[in-house]
């Protein structure tokens, strides 16, 4: 009879232990929860505290109870983990309802304990009004400080994820929430003139958004707190949330001498195996391979939780299911918007030294002439070389999380955008277009990698040489209503044939449009009309969004 | 100076003329269009008669005029090509305003005529009240109608897509409808028990559903019709719609010699040229080569339709671009519904004879706890021995179009069942799934592969042998208020262990939840305690639609 222990007991831990019983009906298999509750859903915790979520007993998809009931696993909760005796392959348990210790061994042994919020050594940040969100007690702890002091004011530190849907949670709740941000964007994952959009949108709903701004100092007073910035700002909040991201929880796995990599997670093989050989660790805890870099990488999200929890049930009980890397899959919701995202981003291919190539595009989420279309815009990297998908990132207010999944998809399977441009993407005016935005991606990025277009980007705009004219493609009316680039000359694209000759042929036409695609046919009439020219890859659109800093 | 002519002028017709005068300014191209319009929306036909699409003028998305501005492409709308000289290399056009006849030589030649509505020689059918819909003036005829006559009731012959679209359109109207479908089943490329679903559907809201019903023979008669069913039924109506299918328009084609297929298409290579070398032709006018089966098919969508006319284009112009198959994706809005497709269905890879197996998977378009969430009901086929994703269907209120894309471009790059298990798709809890669905029917389908589950399917469930034996195992309440399976006997899944005593070892134990999940769970406590099992895949809920008849 196996016998397994397992420490942590919701994601990666869970899935795990159900699996295992699914498999193995003789093992004995038993989960170590320090918290009060096992097989909760961290990720609804900002939607009830914002009262999207009502019921509170939703967020407990298992109890200790129900575990015993359907899978004959023992669940010990408040028993916290503080040490692995590996020679002995035993553990050491604090019960914490009466701080009694004892040991418990193992034929393998699983740590899924997951990453805990990082606060930074802050001048004044214990205090009762600063809070964190990893639990559920943390969840009830905030509730409850909103329910009793109905707070006026909130802030939030760190524009990730968590700390936007705390951010969305306060508006909902009517309380006047300001958001300081360290860099000079909000979601990290994405680049930041896609984070633009999500900063109108934050500003647009009222939020005081504060970027390239740090904490500097918290004064807690008289039920209120003052906090001070490093830009030298300071001011009054009744509330605040420490959410700056998350640090692999790995005192465990230290004390026990198990390889810890530069992320400061757990290293694993493929098998989720560490470096002792009856230990296997998941989830937020553990380093993973980037399925494009083949580097280690930190993704603390739920899904490979899940997935790696189920998968290493099978191997410790003599599977040899290997991990597949983790492309970082991700989605949020700013208010009205979602953004999402996978692989990886231009900073991240910057600083890797990586050769790439990018396009934008903006274009509706389901056929125009059907009503309640949104504009998708998404931006796509990939290797110029071998045309390989290398990562996209896309915003607005519909059908974000199909195109990210559908790319995630095809960079998983290796396609390449020459590939990519002939997927098949259903199609009826309520659901998507004939040619959907990520056939016309493939396709820009096809033409760009022939040759057929030679692109210019929103940030090389501000530094255009005289030997540069600027012409806007679009309408008068589209001008005058929404906008244009400084130095412009207008010549709408329907009439650029007839009124070519008003343009040099010894410059190069910098031609844009409002989101590329009469860019694209402009610049396909100079160029093949023995112009030199550059298309504004999405635009004035892209542009615009980028300067909101 | 390369001189193209393009017989029609939508999908594949306007597709190629814009995307040739990108690659090339000097070409000359002409359009003909029998018709008035071009460029016109056919998708969005139906969602205008039904109210839904107000401005008429949205679904005409480029004129003869603007086409000319934009890309100085001729279009000759009322010009009919009656005739394809392919020796002098010219085709005859006659004009339909004055009905003159003149020559047009070329250099290369594009057919896009696309397929036009069948209608079966059925006595009576020729009268004022009969319609089919395929193009604005089709439209404008059933709209003035409805306008004129307020119609009372209307019916439609043929289930398929523009068939639910039009019985769609007339209860939007408040128009009582009549819908006859001589198959079991509507949607035909879905298999009839997914379609139980849309026919509960269509029933729910008040449609005269009629399946196994022919339409016999139609009588006008003072304003009316009088419509005689081959089942013996007769009914009067105010409105026919024929709508049981198109065939490709290939009089031209096969006048001039070119080579026409099994289905009635014309037949290309994968560059999209006929047995003509100088003629190409694309979209619903041509058969496709399957992606799946590798051999010729007839996929008259607008995807398709659109893409090859765009890499038609190109091939004319030099490129040597291939089309790389359809798997016919596809979707349909169906009331609240959406019904989605892709690859093959059962019935056609039973009728190919191909060895396949298949998984039923219902669960929440995004997580449970989060207000919104919708059942996805999925059925995944694929291959037992490769692994290769073989089609899929969903049907549900949400995210259909997503689950059904990211299953198409899985399947199109070539991925198993087991790599599917892996993809990463996005995941917060308003947008999806820690473990969507289309990763657990993943993990369903290799469990079924690698042996760890035999399943049952709703169809063998009213033919179980004394050795079996029928176990409900979800709660008492469920059974009391969803319904049960004749025969049946309880026992809760989280009651099982204890008292799977009461089950005999020498019978079968054939388990079912709602849903398939819970019935995995106790099919493994079983097999793992020595029991013969089956689960049945899909649950209640499969079954239970697919008596939807
Ligand atoms: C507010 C919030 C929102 C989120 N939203 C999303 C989202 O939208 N999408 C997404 O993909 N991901 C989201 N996540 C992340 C996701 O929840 C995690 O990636 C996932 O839960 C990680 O699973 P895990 O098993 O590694 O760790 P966890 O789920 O954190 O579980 C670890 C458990 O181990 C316990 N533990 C730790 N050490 C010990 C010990 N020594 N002894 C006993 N027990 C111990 C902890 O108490 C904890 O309960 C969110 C997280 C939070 C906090
Ligand atoms: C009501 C309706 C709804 C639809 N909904 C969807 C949907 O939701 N999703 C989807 O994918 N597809 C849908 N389709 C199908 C889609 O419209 C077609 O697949 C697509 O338009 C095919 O493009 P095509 O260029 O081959 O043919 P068409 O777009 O039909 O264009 C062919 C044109 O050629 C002209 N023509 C034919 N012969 C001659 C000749 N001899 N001389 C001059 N002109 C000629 C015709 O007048 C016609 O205008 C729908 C179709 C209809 C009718
Ligand atoms: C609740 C919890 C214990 C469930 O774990 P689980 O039983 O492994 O997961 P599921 O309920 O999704 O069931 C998956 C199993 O059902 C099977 N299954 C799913 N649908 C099925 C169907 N229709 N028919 C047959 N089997 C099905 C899958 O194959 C899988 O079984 P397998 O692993 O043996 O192959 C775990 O997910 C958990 O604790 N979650 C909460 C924490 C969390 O995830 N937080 C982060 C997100 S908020
Ligand atoms: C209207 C119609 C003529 C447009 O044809 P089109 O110009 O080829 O198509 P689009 O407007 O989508 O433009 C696509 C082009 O823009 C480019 N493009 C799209 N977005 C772009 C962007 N953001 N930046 C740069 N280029 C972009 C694409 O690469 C493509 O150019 P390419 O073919 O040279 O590579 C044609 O689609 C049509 O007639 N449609 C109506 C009929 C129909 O489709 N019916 C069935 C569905 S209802």
């Amino acid at each position: 009879m196996t016998k397994i222990l397992i420490v942590g007991g919701v994601a990666g831990g869970a899935s795990a232990a159900a699996r295992a019983r699914r498999l193995d009906e003789n093992a004995e298999i038993i989960i170590f929860e320090r918290g009060e509750y096992v097989s909760f859903a961290n990720c609804g915790l900002p939607y009830y505290i914002g009262g999207e979520i009502k019921d509170r007993s939703k967020l407990l998809l298992q109890t200790p109870q129900s575990f015993f009931n359907r899978f004959n696993v023992e669940v010990r909760v408040q028993h916290e983990v503080i040490k692995i005796n590996r020679l002995q392959k035993s553990i050491t348990i604090k019960r914490l309802v009466d701080n009694t210790i004892y040991d418990e061994n193992y034929d393998f042994l699983l740590l899924s304990p997951g990453a805990g919020p990082f606060i930074p050594p802050i001048n004044g940040i214990e205090n009762p009004l600063t809070f964190t969100l990893r639990n559920i007690s943390d969840m009830d702890r905030i509730k409850d400080r909103i329910h009793q002091y109905r707070p006026q004011h909130a802030t939030v530190v760190g524009g990730g994820f968590i700390g936007l849907e705390m951010m969305e949670a306060f508006h909902h709740l009517n309380i006047k929430t300001s958001l300081i941000e360290l860099s000079d964007q909000v979601m990290a994952p994405v680049d930041a003139e896609m984070a633009g959009f999500l900063h109108k949108e934050i500003r647009d709903k009222g939020i005081d958004l504060r970027l390239k701004a740090g904490l500097e100092s918290v004064k807690y007073d008289n039920e209120q707190l003052i906090l001070q910035l490093d830009n030298g700002d300071s001011f009054h909040t009744d509330l605040l949330i420490m959410a700056i991201g998350v640090r692999p929880d790995v005192a465990l796995a230290e004390q026990a001498g198990l390889a810890i990599g530069n992320f400061g997670g757990i290293v694993t093989d493929a098998e989720m195996q560490t470096s002792e050989p009856d230990i296997y660790a998941v989830g937020d805890a553990v380093e993973d391979i980037d399925f494009v870099t083949g580097k280690s990488s930190f993704v603390p999200l739920a899904g490979p939780a899940n997935r790696q929890g189920r998968m290493v049930a099978g191997n410790m009980l003599g599977h040899k299911e290997q991990y597949q890397g983790t492309q970082g899959t991700a989605i949020c919701k700013v208010f009205e918007l979602a953004v999402g995202t996978t692989g990886k981003n231009e900073k991240q291919l910057q600083k890797g030294g990586y050769r790439y190539e990018k396009v934008y595009l903006h274009a509706g989420s389901h056929a125009g002439y059907y009503p309640g279309a949104e504009i998708v815009s998404l931006k796509l990297l990939f290797s110029p070389d071998s045309g390989k998908i290398l990562g996209a990132q896309a915003v607005g207010k519909k059908g974000i999380d199909k195109r990210i999944d559908v790319i995630s998809v095809a960079q998983r399977a290796g396609m390449t955008v020459h590939e990519l441009q002939h997927v098949e993407l259903s199609y009826a005016p309520p659901y998507g277009n004939a040619k959907d935005i990520i056939n016309q991606a493939a396709f820009v990025a096809t033409n760009l990698i022939k040759g057929d277009l030679l692109p210019i980007h929103f940030n090389q705009i501000h530094q255009l040489s005289p030997e540069q004219l600027l012409v806007d493609v679009r309408t008068p009316e589209e001008l005058k209503n929404l906008g244009y680039l400084d130095g412009a000359i207008n010549i709408p694209v329907d009439e650029l044939r007839e009124r070519m000759h008003e343009l040099p042929k010894e410059k190069e036409i910098i031609v844009y449009c409002q989101v590329g695609l009469r860019g694209n046919v402009a610049y396909r009439q100079l160029v093949n009309n023995g112009f030199k020219s550059r298309n504004l890859l999405g635009g004035y659109r892209t542009w615009l969004f980028a300067q909101e800093q």
